[in-house]
């Protein structure tokens, strides 16, 4: 694997690292149970919930330990990314704790709340086109002019670092799952979490989670190669990324399999959530919980790990919504 | 006090009893706390979620210890009450819980998620018209025929000491406290609350919270005696009750001040915990955030310890929705 790729993924003395720094800037997120879910689905399900972690997901890990690893000179510099969703929010977090300068490239359509999240962070906002290019043309464009230092959202080596404190720390507070179940997106968080379990835990399954309508991972994996979708179509608007070069090559030696799931599974699994464990929880998060509810008998009688990513939604548009859909 | 009384309040044995009883029966609610919400306000606020409670609200508490209290012979005949609220779905919760049955008289017109609440805990819903003296009838009409025991949501000295243990938990999760917030309908909460805090920590001030368009509490301080109001209009339908008259007594004797909210603010106050804490709350329980956000000079600096009672609300038609106003 490491041949061939561009990138190299960070090592278990960085995952060390990396929980370390953490501890103090990052919340420590609880895990949560509801007994009427367990009894419902057959299985015990434990929630580490990122939803609570700072900027309301677990993003912020990532952003905050990849500000932490630069030198003096590169935080002079500030740092910049191209971000729709919660990367953007956390990287600005992240830098205005650290005293660092942060720009976020925006497409001009992007969520209200979102680009009101990366403002509040006192982050600089550029807009561009809603297209992948116009993304990387305009953070290229401005890197030059500033010199500022790219923290990617996933496909980067102490973004990884950082979200494997995730694992890390659901392993601390679970000590005898069957099974973690995680998110997949840009990859981050579940590359992370491999590296994690290969470290702490090797023997236990790790599942990847992602939606029907975002599927290149499942398919790549089946593959053996990345895949562009032609169209993505989902409600999880955490999970549309095409899963990265780094991530993916992570992903391939340590993922048991992923599990595809409709949206309208996920989107009464976000409302159980926010009924039964009385959380604020992304549709990108409650595909999880989504995942068992689709098939319980995979699961029956086991202790599940599964990690809620975020709570960023827009209160205004809950996705059970008639508008939402 | 106790000597015009038809009702003694509990002993601080009973307190003790209720702890010990509740522990593993009831959750072990978290104390949450955002840094935005800290400095925003310039206080530090410390939010204990009996939204996590089961059932949805610190009422199991109450209603699980005074089903444990009852006597096998008292157990064989049931229990019953009338609530539009989370007492019903409390109480039959607990009585599942310990093979007690269970009857909760209920106005036709009730919220269908907590007339849901009740049957998916078994118990059997007898239906009235929507006033006090109707609910009152059909209960009495009820007893009579079946020697159910009845438990009333808070004038009930077990009751009240099972409420308690909120405060005596929270005490052990915060030891610097500066005042305890805690909102006022029937008074159960804020009367446990006073005999906790009588008991461990005497000189912490008491605050109760209540909403402007249902302040008979805050009347009822002010002039010495109870009041009736004429009208109650307020968005919080977990503290439209007239204080009790055991709960009213003990009030007066430990609570330093009342204040009231308008329901604009408590709405805010609501949508903030979903946005910053990420959690499902009622507005009956972001009342006391909305009661600092009214003042924050009041407490500038201090730490609060402010109990979210529950988190029961209606997905479909949340505070802040055109709809429910």
């Amino acid at each position: 694997m490491a041949a061939r790729l561009t990138l190299q993924p960070p090592g278990l003395d960085e995952l060390q690292q990396a929980q370390t720094l953490l501890t103090g800037l990052a919340h420590h997120t609880p895990v949560l149970e509801s007994r009427t879910l367990n009894r419902k689905l057959g299985c015990r399900l434990l929630f580490k919930c990122e939803n609570f972690q700072r900027g309301g997901a677990f993003k912020y890990r990532g952003a905050c330990y990849a500000i932490a690893s630069l030198s003096p000179e590169q935080k002079a510099h500030g740092v910049a990314t191209h971000s729709s969703g919660n990367h953007g929010a956390a990287l600005a977090l992240a830098a205005r704790e650290a005293g660092v300068e942060c720009t976020v490239v925006m497409p001009w359509n992007a969520n209200a709340t979102k680009r009101d999240n990366v403002l509040r962070n006192g982050a600089r906002i550029i807009d561009c086109e809603p297209n992948q290019q116009a993304r990387e043309e305009a953070l290229a464009a401005w890197i030059d002019f500033s010199r500022a230092v790219p923290i990617p959202p996933y496909e980067h080596r102490d973004v990884i670092a950082g979200q494997a404190t995730v694992a890390l720390e659901l392993l601390q507070q679970a000590d005898s799952l069957d099974a973690l179940l995680v998110p997949v997106g840009g990859g981050g968080l579940i590359a992370g979490s491999a590296l994690a379990l290969s470290w702490k835990q090797p023997d236990l399954p790790l599942l990847g989670v992602e939606p029907a309508g975002a599927d290149d991972a499942f398919r790549a994996l089946r593959q053996g190669h990345r895949v562009r979708l032609d169209q993505v179509d989902t409600i999880c608007d955490g999970l549309r990324a095409q899963i990265g070069e780094l991530t993916f090559a992570i992903l391939q030696q340590h993922v048991e399999a992923i599990l595809t799931v409709d949206d309208e599974t996920t989107i009464a699994a976000t409302r159980l959530l926010f009924e039964r464990l009385k959380i604020v929880v992304e549709p990108s998060s409650a595909i999880v919980l989504a995942a068992v509810i689709q098939q319980p008998q995979r699961f029956t009688g086991q202790t599940l790990g599964l990690v809620l990513t975020g709570g960023n939604v827009d209160l205004d548009r809950l996705p059970w919504h008639p508008a939402s859909r």
